[in-house]
Order: C-alpha cells, then sequence, then structure tokens
C-alpha cells in the first residue's frame, strides 16, 4: 500500500544524509496521504544507507500501526500532532543539524536578519517553550508536537515551515515530503547567517520590515514572480 | 544567437555551485556583448543541473527580450542597471554565499584586514544604504542596482569589483562572466578572513596602506608583475 | 592470533579518518579480548592508508608485547589503564578531533545543552586536572590514564563514554572498538554544538534535567525504546 | 637538470590543492638542492591542475635564473633568504590558509595551547613585524623575508618551522617540500584550535611548559619515542 508514498519519504530521509543534515540515525522524515488518513514515516534507529521502501512504517492519524515489521521512529507521536493540527502540511522533518540545533539549544527563536530568511520564512522563526517534568514524563514525543502547536497559536503555519523545539532541536514541514526536507536546508542556512550576523553586528535587529515583505511575497501567494509560472 | 556567450554564461553558472557559493537556485549570472547591447543571463528559479545553454534568456540593455522561452532571473533589472553604469564590465554575478551574505545582512563594509583582500580588491568592500520602503515597492530590483551604482559615486568600479546590499547579499563583476565569478569566490574567502581577524582582534583597523598598494598593484594596472605575461 | 578482533581495531582505525576526526596519524583506536585479557591497538605513527591487519601489536595488560613487528602506539599506557579500571568497555579511541580538543584545550567540561548530548552522555563531559611535572617527566602516558580514572571516582564510565584530558584532547570507549569510535564522533558534534550555544546564550546552563534524563533513557538501559528491539 | 626535485616540487604544489590550503594560484613550494645550491619553485600564477615538472622554475641563490620558461613565483625572493639563512631547510612554503592567515592579519602570534601543537612548534609559534613602507617600496618580498630572519634572532628554525607575516600570511619549511606542506598543515589545525580555544577560555594563557616540553620532546630529538624507528 502507498506505494508512491513509502518512495517518497524513503528519498526524502536519504536527502537528509546527503545534505549533511544528519549523521548516524539523527533524523526522520514523513508523508501524509490526506485523503485516506495514512502517514508513512521511517522506521527507528535504522541507518540511511540501509532503508528500503519496505522498511517504512505506515500509521493512521491516531497512531495506529497500519503496516510495516519494524517500529516507528520514535518521534512519531511528535508528527501526527502536527498532521492533526496543520491540515495542509503534507510532509514533516525532525534533525539535530548543527546551526539550527544551537539556536534550539539557546532558547532562542530566529531573527529575520536578510532576504535569505525573508524568501522562505515570514518573519522570526519560533521556540517552543521548554517542557514541564509532567509534560517529559509522560507522553513526551505527543507533548512535544503539542508545544509546537501552542506556539503557532499566533503564527500562520502556512506562513512559517520551521519551528525549534526548546533544548532539542528544529522541526520543518511543508507541502510533501520533498518540501519538509527542502525547507530544513534551508534553515540551516538561515540558522548559521543569523549567528554569523548577529556576533558581527553585536544586536539582534531584524531587516526592515518592508524588504522582509517584498522576498516573501515576490516568492509565494497570488502575487508571486519568482521562478517559472 | 550569442551561442558562444550563452556557454560562457552556462558554465559561469554552473560554477556557482562547484565553489559552493549557491544551494538550490541562489545566484545567478550573466554576461554580455557589448558590440550588440545584449546580455545573457540565467533564467530564473531553474536548477544549475538541469540548466542547459538553451534556457538562457537574451535581453537587450532596457529589459526588452529579444530571445528565449523563459523568465528571466527575477534580479535581471540589477544586472542591467549594472551593465548600463559600468561600462566596462563583461560579466556580472549574485550569490547569497555565506561570509559575504553575512557582513551585507550586518550592513557593514568589509575592512582590508590582509594581502589577500588586497591582491584583489583596491580597499574597503562597499555596502549599500538600505533601499527606502518606497524603493522596495515598486522597481525594486532596479532600485537595488540604483543603490549600488550611488555608492560608487566615490569608488572607480574597475578597482573594486563587487559590492554588498545591504539586508541582503553581495554582487561582483568582472571582464566576463568567469572573472565576475573568479572575484566571487574571492569575495567569499576575504570576508570570512575579516569576519575571523575582527573576532581575533578585536577592532577593525585596516591594514598600512603602503601594502595594500603595494599588493593590488603589484597584481593589476601598467606595473602589475605577478603572474605569466 | 586474534584475527577477528585485529579486523576490527584495523576498520576502526580506518574510520577515524572517514570520519574526519584525524589527519595523518593523529589517533589510534584499541580492542581488547577479555577472555584471553589481550589487546589489540594501532602501531605508532603508520598512516591510515597504510595499514594492515597484521601490523597490529598484541600486547597483555601488564603492557607486554605478545606479539607484532612494529611498536604500539605511544598511548598505548593510556589505553591499558582504561581497560585495568574500567572493566566493561572493549574499545577505546583517541584522537585530537578540532572541537572536543578546543574544550580539552580550555581545560572546560562541556554542559549537556541539549538532547544531542543527553542521548549519550549522561551529564556534563569531565576534564581531568592538568598533570604534574612530576607525572609528565615519568610515565607519563601511564598517569593520563590516571588522572582519567581519578576524574571517574564519582562518574559511572558505563553512563559517560568520553573524557577530556586537560590540554591535551580527548578519550572515548564503547562496548567494542566500532561503538567508542561511534561516541568519539557523537562526542565530536556534541563539543561543537555546545561550544556555539555558548556563544549564542552567553551562559552555560546545562538543559532541564528531567529533559536529560528522558533523552538518555530513553536510548539506554531496561527502558529503553528507541531502535529496534 | 634535478628531475627528482622538479617532481618533489610539483607533487608538494599539488598537495596544497589537495590539502584546501589553496584556492587558484594562492599559494607556492619550493625545493633546494643544497650541492649544487639550486632551488626549484612553482612559476607564477599557473593553476595546479595544469602545472607540469617541467614548468617548474630552477634558479641559483642569488635568483638567477639557470633554467625554465616561465616566470618564477613572485614570492622567490622570500623563499630565497629563508634558504639562505636556515641552512638546514630543504623545502618551503607559502600560502593564505585561512586560520594561519586570520592570526597574520590579525598581526598576533599563536600561543601554544595544547599538545597538537607542542607535537610539532616548540612554543609560540612567532609573528613578523610589518614591514615599514620604505621595506615595502623596494624589495618588497626579499625584505619579506628579511623581517621573518629578524624575527628568527632569538629562535631556533629547526624547532620551529613556521611563521606568520604580519598582515599577510605564513610561510613554513622542512627537510624537503613534503615536509614542509605537512608543516603547513598541522599549522592550519593549530592555529584554528587555538583561535577557538581563545574564543572558549576568554585568555591566551599557554600549557604548562613540562607538557610542551614532553611532547615537543617525544617526537622530536635523540630521545623521540614517536613513531617506528
Amino acid at each position: 500500500m502507498l506505494e508512491h508514498l513509502k518512495q517518497e519519504v524513503l528519498i526524502a530521509n536519504q536527502e537528509l544524509q546527503k545534505q549533511k543534515l544528519v549523521i548516524y540515525t539523527w533524523g526522520n522524515v514523513s508523508g501524509i496521504d490526506r485523503e485516506q488518513g495514512l502517514i508513512v514515516i521511517k522506521p527507528s534507529g535504522v541507518a540511511y544507507d540501509d532503508l528500503t521502501a519496505e522498511d517504512m512504517v505506515v500509521l493512521d492519524l491516531d497512531g495506529n500501526i497500519v503496516e510495516g515489521r519494524l517500529r516507528p521512529s520514535s518521534d512519531t507521536p511528535t508528527h501526527l500532532e502536527l498532521y492533526r493540527q496543520f491540515a495542509g502540511i503534507g510532509g514533516v522533518v525532525h534533525t539535530h543539524s548543527l546551526w539550527a540545533t544551537v539556536w534550539a539549544q539557546a532558547c532562542q527563536e530566529i531573527p529575520c536578519r536578510g532576504t535569505t530568511h525573508a524568501d522562505y520564512f515570514y518573519g522570526t522563526i519560533p521556540c517552543t517553550r521548554p517542557l514541564t517534568p509532567e509534560e517529559v514524563a509522560e507522553d513526551y514525543e505527543l507533548n512535544t508536537g503539542r508545544v509546537v502547536v501552542e506556539r503557532f497559536q499566533t503564527i500562520k503555519y502556512q506562513e512559517m515551515p520551521a519551528v525549534l523545539v526548546a533544548e532539542h532541536a528544529p522541526f520543518t514541514w511543508g507541502k510533501d515530503p520533498h518540501e519538509a526536507v527542502h525547507n530544513s536546508v534551508v534553515l540551516e542556512q538561515v540558522a548559521q547567517m543569523a549567528f554569523m550576523t548577529r556576533q558581527l553586528s553585536g544586536h539582534d535587529g531584524p531587516i526592515s520590515e518592508h524588504v522582509l515583505e517584498k522576498h516573501y511575497l515576490r516568492k509565494h501567494g497570488p502575487h508571486a514572480y519568482y521562478g517559472q509560472s
């Protein structure tokens, strides 16, 4: 079942390694078939070089395993919560990529310091609050998804396809697994640029609002004019 | 038409990726045929691996498309303004390369901290002023070219083949597309060295004027003695 | 003798180079056969590309050479001391990998700043005290092992498979040579992340104790649920 | 003539590129035949990929070209001064490698912060004084060699095979071109480690004198015991 999606999710997982966002088994990608309400996700702790499409695990949105010989990623409940709450997303990525993780570990949000950022993320990239001891003790991975959703109460997930989980690392999403990985790659670049820009400038001031708007809107929405039509 | 120049521009665009100055479609190179008054530029949003010489877009200096099936780079009006105002240049490059972009995002000029810089750039690498809301709202890319030209009122473009656009990223140029890319590579190195040198020294002081002159002039102008004659 | 272990140790030594933890001959891996009480270690100063399984040196736990044409690594007495004192380890690694070495040179311990660290190391990664002139003058390499063991009087080596030797560089261990190298790779990542996190946050505060516990214990011990069973 | 030495110098020059110490034509290696009093050096401004053994230029110690179709490296007078003054060296390297150049640009010497440094360099890596306007105006490259020699009045070149030229970049040497390149690679590592160690520790204090001595002398001199005999 879902052979095409499994293939997409496989390729997207392998792409994490090619793009140097992960070492060993430090990341996972999932994708969803919205019509059937089923997600496909990487199995836990399996090396990217050994992965096959058949290793992928299929679950429903309540987390019941529908198909698969292997345990799904331990982060599966986080992915599921994002799919349940962000109705328009088709793929989710979690990595411990260096620069995004550094911002997450510092529990700091990434201000928009230039047009590279504005081309993809419509404003400051948010960071969740740290989880409480209770949230960690029970349903840790589900609660990780919940603090993300909580942080997005005043942010449109469609305009901000990335989040930092405090003390942990980033998640990104997109219309499909491929785009979610693309956003992880860009997040990593933007996180490094913002880090270095702060070191150089000594402050955190974001760029002008009008430059942010211009760059985001020339690539996104009805008036976009970047790329081919 | 302009088959040779298209090939040159194609190779120069691919070189951006090989030199790790770009990911995805984050940069563009153009070249000009001064006799015919025509420029050749990368199409917008096309991956470097997929590019062919036939994909290149030919425009006149007023921005009219003379040949090409695809939309030209969204930065085309900036390239055109540079060709119109800097009569001696034959190629233009725009990238979001990491270190040069960090300086641009900090809205800081790159002081000459050593002979590596002086070998290519005759003094401080300038940064434009930020664009006003009005300049961003209308003809944004053309105005980007204009603030570059404005910054060069007191600088000879022949001696300074690079500029940082504030809050954005660098542009470089050269006698042809190949040399413009070469200057982008060097700019990136010099930007990183200057960043680290400031971190180490705690100040911004440029190198001695006589060392700057010596190094620039042993590679450029009538008394150059570097390389083969 | 010990052909299988020699092969394991060979591969683990070559892995140091592949993982970019070493240049030239700047690191060494050993393994132990606990039943026979014999260790296998890289010969001193031999390039990884030239190494063969037959080049490996076999010693007993007192440091007597049992087999081998070549001198063992000059760090052998440190390895031996670790095998004698940490009864459960099967492999030891020493490198001068960049980021871990930087912390060692600064004589600073690596605080746990995020879950990447907590997944492998149960708390702060310790640093030894500097050796005294007397400890350096005689039995330097043995005393290096001794200050490591001294630092672990209040730490369980099973939960902390890494140490920084002050003014010098890291050692790591594991259940076999392969796992010891894996831990060196992770140490390097964690050391870099902690360095950058300090730069960004301006402080050294470790992550919440409950997050540290959760992440360590979901991968280690009887209640682990990461990976395949 | 000197076919063997030309081959050695060719390989050593190519090694600069493989080790990522140079881009374009930003470095040069030379070697000397002490019996004949002749040096072999890279031609100026020729790409490493295009170099052949026949391109190498042969000069006597006064700088007279003895053989070669091409101009020698513009830094040749510096190499010659080092060969004339440091009677025991067989190879010289000049690069603009990133981290060593950063220290040179900051006009700062590299303190010994750990055993990696002590294994190769017996103390602080020196930096020359800046050249005066007069020294730059006339015989610039010769005077570059002279300020190096001046800085070594109280340092043994045999124990310190590297120097930083203020505002410029490093030179290294060795018993032959291969060892000189090896020392450039190590210098680059040590320069980066020292930079990062300063950032982490907030001070510049060198390591203990007894650790420095121990590590230098276990690899160098009559009591060395590192490597195979």
